[in-house]
């Protein structure tokens, strides 16, 4: 006999999403859009209404603090423009989930944060308190891992919820896989 | 407007499930259940035609050893045949997992191995092809970890599908958090 499952609220899936190392913005990474399209295919499937999802991107601020190496600042004003270019950019790169989850009919937020990504995830995790953190991973052998880091190993360690990552397929891994 | 997506195949998903350390066969470790009803209440919920579940309980062989056991066991009436003594302490285990798939209507399959569960389950993603793997976690702290290991570390790290550890609550941490 089939017992009674109530359904209760909706399960929380947070994504940490970033821009593509090849294109730049406003494209994804290769590896965001595998981990997208995995939430979509293989957990959410047709049960548009039982999931919402909380896009994160987050922006690296350059090691002096400029936004854009390539700027010229003038004047105070320089500043705001550039931080709104940026800004620009990082919410034209969410544009692309939303629009996705819009047309699929998936309830969603996103929104962009300044930082160090792996610990900016980890503090949003702490505060949205999502039920699955999913990341995106290039799948780098541990000699490359060595020179870049992964926000995802990170997040697996630190993250106060369940993290699930997911690597890109070989096929999609560019000629230098470091790229994304 | 919305997008047609197409429902494929199910998502299959495999579960490492042990005994409990306190009770003893048939009763599941708390971080086990925890796993199980994680993955009901937040991947599968009213979904359940959508996925399949795999459980693997891996017995670490006595020092006498005892023979490999690979039955599969589908439904509850599997169960009721399985008479081979040594079969009886790892198939009753299943049987709880099997049993509420069953009452819920989500298909599954589960069997037991023998061996060192952080290899097997590694081996048998391998031949299985899960979407996921979900593993329970003590959630030990860095000290107890030392002294315990963790098959969910290594599975994160060797294991060729995404996977996610699901820590037990605080409110089922036994007295002893080594116990399970």
């Amino acid at each position: 006999m089939a017992s009674v499952r109530v359904e209760s609220e909706v399960t929380r899936i947070m994504m940490g999403v970033n821009e593509s190392s090849i294109k730049g913005y406003p494209h994804a990474s290769i590896s965001s859009k595998s981990a997208f399209e995995w939430t979509l295919n293989k957990i959410i499937r047709s049960n548009t209404s039982g999931f919402k999802l909380f896009f994160l991107h987050v922006q690296v601020p350059d090691e002096d603090g400029f936004d854009e190496v390539d700027s010229i600042y003038a004047s105070p004003e320089d500043f705001r423009n550039a931080n709104r270019k940026d800004k620009i950019n990082g919410s034209h790169l969410l544009e692309y989930f939303v629009n996705r989850c819009h047309d699929i009919g998936v309830a969603c937020e996103a929104w962009v944060k300044k930082g160090d990504p792996k610990e900016v995830i980890c503090h949003e995790v702490k505060r949205v308190k999502p039920d699955l953190l999913v990341v995106g991973n290039r799948g780098l052998g541990p000699f490359q891992r060595v020179f870049v880091g992964t926000v995802s190993e990170f997040c697996v360690k630190h993250c106060e919820c369940p993290v699930v990552t997911i690597k890109r397929s070989a096929e999609e891994t560019p000629r230098d896989p470091v790229d994304d």
